[in-house]
């Protein structure tokens, strides 16, 4: 098939906050090499490679990191980068990106993908793209790339499949019958038990008649404003736009917004390998092994110490006696943090924001 | 009484590995500020003040410590300072001493103090040491200072006392029934429990005259060497002689040599606070609280922490869900150690030695 009318649209947000200090509001995850060697967003649009062309790939991201990430392409690439005045959530990034496709081409058709997960298998992925923007070009769905579980994950939100819809190029593709949120270990247990169950990846394909249908009639201010965008004259005009609606937009996500209303809503069950590295405990199996049970990167040096996550730049991290820790060193800041309790790096945030002068290291 | 014949040698070997890696080899604990704000050899200097004069000090210490030492007493500083050309435990740095003190003083009766202990209660520390040597210049004893034990502590050798000696000033000194190693827990609080333990403190007090017939009878060699480097004409020789002289010495404490096996033993209970302060969990007690039950020094933020002790030398540590970690910042190295395990950083540190280009921070 031809894929001439299809577009992705890279989502690029975050605050950079689980994986401080490495990470920081001006160096979120997806702009840190975490895995893979290059930076998350450069291995994002390059996985793309054969199914869109750069020139068909748009990033949305904060205002601020607009520039970095251009930084990061090269000031030759022809990736689009549109920067976001303040964070209104998925629905009006999508929205926005839409709009920005639905200028250059009103019969597109394309995927939303996310600029900070790691994805193997990419020959799969590749296939899953093509037949995903394939079936999406001649049927008004929208459609969910769910992630086959490969363990009982409490961490991540499930889609239950329905009725088969359509198989392609070896691909199963199913209706969607709920959207649920992040389970329990046991719920956990027995959806992937049942077979019927897939991660939400918040990734996504359909045409942008389909979505800007689904916006109509769900989020009517929403669907107005991409409208109003994608009839902008030139990217000047369409970024002053997006600065001149964004703070009006309702915060909400894709998921609550559309998905979990609309009727038309199908689902694969992407057979590649995918890791969305929530957190430092998830970057364990992403780093070299130490030979005594540690994962660590730079220099690291331990006696009797097993099962941490050592992250050390520019200096000797010594550990003696200590289990399942994460220490984290970056730009002056050590981070030592109880493997099970990564997920209070937000509180300690919360706290030094109220500090003064810890802005550069925030 | 008059003290014109007193002296002091103020023991200050040691090879900084306990609170590595603030200290390391070229500047161990004796150099630092632990506790008591100056570092810990100017405050056994110090602490002399009113009992006896600087120019009748005398600090032994290894070769490479001099010019660091004489650095923190100031270039103007008399007290004097002996290198040792290689460590051989503290009987030959004593014999040393006694030696240097013989030149200037055979009358001479001298205490014997350490660098590197925080001591408080300065008029009794004082009082302490001005009837300690005004007994020792009348008796020919070998006095020990021992440490009124607050704590059934197993981290220090003990002292029985035997019978009541004399009392002097208000300081009751005991003829010595025996020294201990350090007990189990169990055996600690018996001794606590007697009244008649001391903690053995390292600390000494007695004429040369009594020292030498010590040493005579049961170490005849190194009282050989007393003799000749006595005998020495100027400093020039007397460290000359040293250098020919200690590698062939054997490396023998003062208690093994003789306190063990002397029949004129005699102590005292030190009602003064002292603390050898022998690793990096002993430091808690001396550095400030943070609020959250962390004992912290320097830049330090936590949530959800406790019972930590951080030294953050120039940067910001931040912890997150931990407890009873020892976490350490200097020079370019960061240690994180169980506090149950700090012993074993010596461990850790004998894997650096073996690793090329690691001599700066050892």
């Amino acid at each position: 098939m031809s894929l001439t009318h299809a577009y992705a649209v890279i989502m690029a947000g975050g605050k950079g906050e689980r994986f401080w200090p490495l990470s920081t509001s001006r160096r979120p995850k997806q702009l840190l090499a975490l895995a893979g060697g290059k930076p998350l967003i450069v291995q994002a649009v390059e996985r793309l490679a054969g199914v869109i062309p750069p020139e068909r790939v748009l990033i949305v991201t904060n205002e601020s990191l607009v520039a970095p990430i251009r930084d990061l392409l090269g000031e030759g690439s022809p990736v689009g980068i549109l920067g976001e005045p303040v964070g209104r959530d998925t629905a009006a990034a999508i929205a926005a990106g839409a709009a920005w496709i639905r200028r250059r081409d009103p019969e597109a058709v394309f995927c939303v993908l996310t600029a900070d997960h790691v994805i193997g298998d990419l020959p799969v992925f590749r296939e899953t793209l093509v037949q995903g923007l394939t079936l999406c070009a001649a049927h008004e769905v929208l459609m969910t790339i769910g992630i086959g579980p490969t363990e009982p994950s409490s961490a991540y939100g499930y889609i239950e499949a329905g009725a088969p819809w359509l198989s392609s190029g070896g691909i199963e593709f199913h209706r969607v019958r709920r959207f649920v949120e992040k389970p329990d270990a046991d719920t956990a247990r027995q959806y992937l038990a049942t077979g019927r169950y897939a991660w939400n990846s918040g990734m996504f394909v359909w045409s942008v008649r389909s979505i800007r249908a689904a916006f109509a009639e769900f989020q009517p201010a929403l669907a107005e404003r991409l409208d109003a965008w994608s009839a902008c004259a030139g990217d000047a005009e369409f970024q002053a736009a997006l600065e001149r609606d964004f703070p009006d937009l309702r915060k909400i996500s894709i998921d609550y917004a559309v998905m979990e209303k609309a009727p038309n809503i199908v689902m694969c069950k992407g057979a590649f390998a995918w890791d969305d590295v929530g957190s430092w405990p998830a970057l364990e199996s992403h780093l070299p092994a130490d030979g005594q049970g540690n994962a660590v990167q730079g220099d690291v040096a331990a006696a009797g110490s097993s099962g941490n996550i050592v992250v050390s730049d520019g200096r000797l991290t010594a550990l003696v006696g200590v289990r399942d820790l994460v220490v984290v060193q970056a730009d002056g800041v050590t981070l030592v943090c109880d493997k099970a309790h990564s997920q209070d790096i937000k509180t300690l945030l919360a706290q030094l924001r109220e500090q003064p002068g810890r802005e550069p290291i925030l």
